[in-house]
């Protein structure tokens, strides 16, 4: 268990010149050194990838599902932007693999617009963790390396 | 008209695996085999297909408009998964190409989850079959095989 | 287990003249005579019956819960038109006799007004057949007639 | 065309008694001389019936149904009671059979609670007289005597 | 009490030219004509007058409650068209003057577009006559004729 | 005033074996002998009915009526089951009686499916007694025991 | 800055005979005076109308929009009637002016309807009294003359 | 066991002068004492009390939980007032401790405003009686006592 | 058909002065010129004209239908402001006459508030055109022009 | 009746520091001294108090109720914070007691979120000021000032 | 800033065959023809795209982002089919890269099924067009070419 | 900036014993520790404090608004327990204060009961930690260490 997955879903690849007021001037990049760096301090590595398809999403989680069955990894992070709002897909997934989630959200989500208030994803996910910018990737690393080993 | 297309949607690959509390311990392969047998019983062909990809279940249905058009296609049998309850595209892919698709779900869709209970696909479905588990796939083929040749 | 109730509900003696743009002219004694035909070819004895009174639709249920107890019924195919949206009485029934039901609607409710997308019984039904017209009593017999027999 | 059918449900059985505030002192056999007056003024017979069952409604109007098709009934004056808010049996019913439905109620029910606003009768009749007392049945006769002929 | 006031707001002068497949050939004219002659029937006059204006609707009723106040006025023949669902200024004019007031519609308004259901006069009316053609203004006129005098 | 009414409604004929572990054994043969039981400690006579039939309730309140106006009866003991959240007609007959009703409801309603949370029948009711199992009927005698006579 | 407009909507003109139950005996012209008498007492000049036209208090704001531009007005008091829960283009109104209003309701609009308690003028209002009666008038003209001169 | 809780939430101490059309006459000093009287009838000692805070409300569940614990507690009869309907501290408080708790209303809840219709406490009580004024809490007593002892 | 008529609803006659940061510097008159240069360049007359009274906007429309029918007139270019989401009786206008209607707005009003997020106008109108200022109306009167002549 | 209670809930004693923007710089104590001197100017004292206690504030209203009823009182202003929108409670109280308060807010709470703009207590209020900042608390002891004494 | 992006989204490759009495009988090629012809007129290229995948259109928006960034896109003509009512990512994609799109439907969406009403993409959109058919692109093109130089 | 408060709710004292399924056998103290330690490791003093008051969790954030104002409090971890989903008293609290709050949940609430899916405190929280058991208190105690200095 090596291993944690970080998804980041559609536009995140744009952060750094995003509505950089709402979510400032870290780059995608910036947030995978970042998650790196965490997961090396707990002894783990970090995957990290980011695609805009609600399907490439899917697949991820479903290859991360097999590989956490295999004592491969330890879980996911997953910060699955719009998606969060509107994937049933994605949620079953989670639910279907029952592969460990972490959902993270960079802006407090629930000082925004109405729409960004639901999430399809909470409910599935082990933990969530939000507001808390790029240190949220670097909290849910945390959360997931203090885990029990899977039963 | 000497095939249908049975479509299976997101997470339906990890039939067997996914909930079996739930789906039961029926593989997709199982599902394929199944199809492939009742649609022979027609004298017809199963060309059986998964993805976790809307447009690309878009896609498909656009593949069978076409073949239906040119009397090549008996019609479809769409287990269209979590896409059910929030794909407008799908729905308007069958609304545009006039195919005939039968719409399936192994469960009980109306006795799980309230967000289960809504399907976008229903109101432009030929027939829906419900909770009857890999024998509703069985029972979607024998009525397409039933439906009248297209005028 | 030698039967199958097939009970029809409110306004379903009207079928053959009962809207026939919507409904077809096949009569309620067609849809009997089909399901006796079906019934027989599973080695089954159909048992039709239509009334326009929910109590009725209750006690006939019963009657079902005990011979289905009595090893004497193999289940029940339920249309029951109107009281589908209304009646929790019949839903309570099929829940406290757990005798399996088939739902069956002839035309695709899901495709007419909005009063007709939401069935209280649909919760607490083994399976459900929509849209498929009177074929759908059809396979409604096949799929009681391939349910596993009672534990 | 010769007679009205003149239908009335639940509870109007009490008129007279029951809360006279707001019902009046009328008797249903007041109501029931009333409407035999008012018919014979058109030349026609009133046929005046109560029931607190539902299925007996539904009953009546597939009857009326048959005697309207025969161009014996000239048709329904139909005051539903509280079935007026909760049966689409009786609406299917009218639906069915086709037959000129005038819906009445004696109080002004969109005065009263709101669960009293809201009918499933008035789509498919072919007038609603509301609030008018007794009289709402005299000109509900009116009504019928005067449509066009069944074509 | 000789007079009955027949207000039609707007668009009712279209009427004959207005979707006729919905409102039918009868004009404005005809009605008035209709409800002359029907007032006549009861020794009444009618004074027929049709405005688009929200605000001369309200100045008229309160003219008519004057009118009856001062016993010159039978009560208001009312078919408020499109202002029936949106007018509490109309409503609270009704209220304030206790002018008696039946509310007329031509066509069944049940039967047509959602936001036609909702009235804001009929609570405040003391009857309501729909779906009756030009014939719903005539009996409105008897209903207004059969009132008790003002007490 | 010697007797009161216990009326149960749909489905209560099942009790001990309609879903045990929610209803419990008692079977509603018991429920009416301890009704009696808890009468006679009264002084009262207690006439224990049971329906599936929503119009034989709505007779049978009428009658209580009648009786309760007569000075025979103390009231009436009310578990109407599922009518308690579809009847109007039931309880139009209680409002239009003035029969002094207690409801009465076996399980906590509260702590089941959202359908059973609204009743139409309480706002109508005398009081209301749920959860405390077939306690629940000897409480709903002796509060109906302690009401004042009738004025 | 020598003038208040008072503003009064539909059916204000019926004050004195308009449910006096509710509304009072007070007149209009008694309103009129006692505003008259409360500017006077701050120095003002209070110039009162009334109209049952929503134009017609478009126009009015549009009025008192250029004298408060012009520095001739201090600001207004509306009691805009029924069109406070209907009327957004009053509040486009008060909303494009920019002058000052004070909304102003005689009676406890909370108290009463539901359909009372929406007001689309009292977001863009500076204030809003409510429920104080003919008394809440001279409130209002206190709280314009209290304000701070225009910027 | 041999005592049980009766508490009262805000406003209940108005008992007798808050509002007697609605509540009656009785003071929360008679309403203990019959709770004693009954409480004695049983065998039992009632500890009576009354808040307006919901804090404290919550505390005295807390001591109620760890008497019921401890085997010294039948159990709590609970009338918590408006409480009733916004405290989910309230409800997780008797959720947390498990304590069995009757709850009680004197005026029937479901027939007065419709913020009174839905409680948080219901789903977690073990009965819930409503409507029968003070002998409310005298059979809520009788409930408690014949609960079977803490397994 | 040499004609559009172009109207303005209320408070657009406050364009230029009426919240310049939402609409802008343009002043009515300048909507004017520029479109009566628009419609001169389409070999046509613009008739423009602006009302606060929504009575006056529907005998606008009315006018309009008469000379569309004459075969006077394009069509009608409309900016109802916010009678747009009010009113009912400008849109059964729209439907009555069969005058081909352009919605405009000159700012984005899905951006704004959620009140001015419906129109009711909208389903009646040939086509709509939302937030491109001032040269919505030319491109309007570019799609009048476009249109193919009256059948 | 020399006295006005003036009571402030949780968070006022914030004001002057509490989000200045929105609240303004004036202080609870400058409040306070306002209020003293506008009761004085009417001849009377203002007890003015704070609590973020939803229960004190109870408590307080029960107390003044009392005082109330000793003539002792002429009335509450009561600006209650985030509990406006929260507590039954404390309407129940003003309910409970019939002592009359009127409800104060600094700030228009229907220009700001929409969990602000419905007050529980408004219906039970005598009179409701809004967004007069400061002086509205003035115009509320002019109010009182001016009721006619207890009956 | 030589270039247009035009986007079609799901299912618009069927226009010319997909439900030609809505759509019309223009296919895809030939709006893209139009389109090419109006961008001409203009000075511009459009260069046009479909695809039925919404992460291909979220990467196509990102691909004009930077484009827009570098001068060389004068905007986006995005008519995104189904996924306007169900796409918060392509939403936020247009929000994240910030740039211009007008919103572009061939039929009057809002005289079609209630899911077409809402759009996830209108308060995003510089502009919206609506059911001008094809010709609504060439307008969409005439007003992107209409907007001032990005700053 | 020495200090955090780590601030408890209602039932949050029951921890280890309150529903252990759900909460886990941790108690009150053990998470105190915990936070104890976490602080430390920071260089902080966790001041631990629990409360079923509401009254005392407001009176609580204005002592910390006043240490973090005075630079001596580095924020607070707060688990308001129900008070989450119903208190706007404690949110403005946090609003008027100004002091950075982590909202922290032991369990995740997103897969509970629909009431605790909402929390009035999350718009007003820095960050927000769901589901991570106590060591959701360890994550929120260094996210608030690793906050900026207050500017």
């Amino acid at each position: 268990m090596s291993t944690v997955l970080v998804l980041n879903g559609p536009n995140l690849n744009l952060l750094g010149t995003r509505e950089p007021a709402i979510y400032g001037a870290t780059t995608l990049a910036d947030v995978d050194a970042l998650c790196r760096t965490a997961a090396a301090g707990h002894g783990l590595t970090a995957d990290c990838r980011q695609s805009n398809h609600e399907g490439v999403l899917v697949d991820w989680i479903h290859e991360a599902g097999k590989a956490y069955a295999a004592g491969d990894l330890k879980g996911v992070v997953l910060n699955a932007g719009a998606y969060t709002h509107t994937s049933l897909a994605i949620a079953d997934a989670i639910r279907g693999t029952g592969v460990p989630v972490i959902e993270v959200h960079i802006t407090n989500v629930h000082a925004r617009e109405a729409f960004r208030h639901h999430s399809y994803l909470s409910p599935v996910a082990r933990g969530i963790i939000v507001g808390l910018g790029p240190n949220g990737y670097v909290l849910a690393i945390a959360a997931l390396a203090g885990l029990p080993p899977k039963a």
